[in-house]
């Protein structure tokens, strides 16, 4: 299912085609966060026309509470249901469990969690995550993790990972086990944790190898601690996870970590930064960084990137954007959106393009300095 | 600049076409709304190409206090500024300093007024109403009136008339001593008031006939009268509005109102409805309305309406649609906008065929039906 089409010399970074069942995904590349079944604040037809989205991410907490999996079934499974025709992967709700929901307990069997929208109480195991990510029909499910804090000593991130592995097992029983529910293939990614312990990172990566899956993922980074550490952690692990299959860095980051990643040897990012503080404000252009709340875009009626990554990048200007944001219109989240989404979109395809034309590093050194630029 | 070319034989409805320095108006015509420069949650891409508005409107009050007139000013106007290439209305500020601003104050000068963003002092006058208008651009503006609330005894509502009359007069005086600051021609249309009493409305029809603007609207209609009261005013100022200019029916409303209107010679119809309560999850379709949050639609998957007045109307199914508006998802509030705007855009231009073609009676009562259904 995947394939190395292109090597940088001089780093780890790669290019690679993901074959699944609804499209083959060119890597590295960025996966927008649709949490409940929506790109908040963005069309389909924009995700397919402006953005160019290979791949969007659904969230299996989210989704198994609203709108539940009988209508999720009675649908057709998520690609019908929203209506989107290209590949889609599910986390495994691990993460949500012990981010939203009030009152959660840990057992060897899984996690028992309330609610945020009812408080009513629900339990994830290792292997009612994957039946729920059959009916939704993700073409990449994740294996039920628990995501350690940090920071978090190393009795407990020991305990985690023992854990972690143990559910790992499990799930791969089920999803061996299982059949899809729908009429395609869909593949299972185990998930690396160990914190920022090197140890515990090389004993998860070994576990994740060891399971065989179609791919991998990292998780538990970008939760706090410093940008160096998880780049030594991405070492740590990339290292022992298989070459030949592609790795997931899961919920990084911003456009620097995502270049630093690549050249690391990681295919596949998802966050909610372009969206989420899109929505507040804070815009990713070819020249920095903007906070278009300040009061130095008022009346600075360029476009939002003269580099247009959207098309909305160019037909709006900076000013206008500021006075939708500041006015709490649900225009400046839409434009914002886009753009960002678009600008990210832009950036893992020219990372691609440099790793096959064998200039990744030389770009990818000019990039940083510009995109940690704050205008 | 306005012709008349159709008339229903039957009716007083007849098909016209508006010529404005930004493009001809087809009429009858509904005019999407655009507070603060933004039709929420609609994308001026998606204005043009789905909905096809012909005309929208911004509201002077909000654009004067955000982002105000130096921005305006600097950007070129209101279309520069939010990039509309289109015509464009805006309204006086009269019913909103009376409608939103706290501890506002009626002079014969004007009305002071408490902005509701920061609780600064404002004054709008007849003059510099029209100033401002000057600056923000619209190819019509429209005087500064008071909006006398329902119900309303009569002392009241004469003394309102007599004052938006005195304030008429000023507001001509001063449109016609001054010279657009933009680079094209901008009309002024009178407003009729005089809430549900005939003789003051005749009163005000026959002071706004006499201004000899090009065109004449009516307010103060659809503030909690009962629709026959509203029809029947119609027909009475009707009768003495001028027949070779545009009239516009200001703040209506359901499209059965404004089918109403459409029979009783209205031209011209803008209304917050097929936005706000879009978002609120009420959906105008071709089988009747629908609230989607009921339960009932949970697992309807046929498109939003099958006669698909916008493409997002056929995209996307009832029940994706009840999930993202019952989520609080902003797509709800992007997706029910768009199809409820195509939805008025498609009733206003189809009987402008009727009418052209003679057949706007039977067709108009054939559509009340369906309209005034809830499914």
């Amino acid at each position: 299912m995947f394939k190395v089409t292109g090597r940088d010399n001089e780093t780890k970074a790669r290019a690679g085609l993901l074959e699944t069942a609804h499209g083959i995904i060119p890597t590295p590349i960025f996966m927008p966060v649709g949490t409940a079944g929506t790109v908040k604040g963005v069309l389909q037809k924009n995700l397919v026309e402006d953005i160019d989205a290979k791949i969007i991410l659904g969230n299996t907490y989210h989704l198994y509470l609203r709108p539940g999996l009988e209508i999720l079934k009675a649908s057709g499974g998520l690609h019908k249901f929203i209506n989107w025709s290209r590949p889609m992967l599910t986390d495994s709700g691990g993460y949500q469990v012990f981010s939203l929901s009030g009152n959660r307990k840990l057992t060897d069997e899984g996690a028992i969690f309330k609610s945020h929208i009812d408080g009513s109480k629900h339990i994830f195991t290792p292997e009612n995550t994957i039946d729920i990510q059959r009916i939704i029909g993700a073409d990449i499910m994740m294996a039920f993790d628990e995501c350690a804090p940090f920071p978090c000593d190393y009795r407990y991130a020991q305990k985690s990972v023992v854990l972690t592995h143990h559910w790992l097992d499990r799930a791969v029983t089920r999803f061996s086990g299982t059949d899809p529910v729908w009429d395609y293939e869909q593949f299972l990614f185990p998930i690396v944790q160990g914190s920022t312990f090197d140890d515990l990172r090389k004993l998860s990566a070994e576990k994740a190898a060891s399971a065989g899956m179609a791919g991998n993922a990292i998780g538990g980074l970008s939760v706090g601690e410093p940008a160096d550490e998880m780049y030594h952690i991405i070492e740590v692990v990339n290292e022992i996870l298989p070459d030949d299959k592609p790795r997931y860095l899961m919920g990084v980051g911003t456009p620097v970590n995502i270049l630093e990643a690549i050249e690391r040897g990681i295919d596949m990012f998802d966050c909610v930064m372009p969206t989420r503080n899109g929505r507040n404000g804070m815009l990713f252009t070819s020249e920095g960084i903007i906070n278009i709340k300040n009061r130095k875009w008022t009346d600075d009626f360029s476009p939002i990137d003269p580099y247009g990554p959207s098309e909305v990048s160019l037909y709006y200007s900076k000013a206008y954007l500021r006075h939708l944001v500041v006015s709490g219109e649900i225009l400046g989240s839409q434009i914002a959106s886009i753009h960002n989404l678009s600008f990210y979109m832009k950036l893992v395809s020219e990372a691609r393009r440099r790793i096959e034309e064998g200039n990744f590093k030389i770009w990818k050194k000019q990039m940083i300095k510009k995109l940690s630029e704050r205008l």
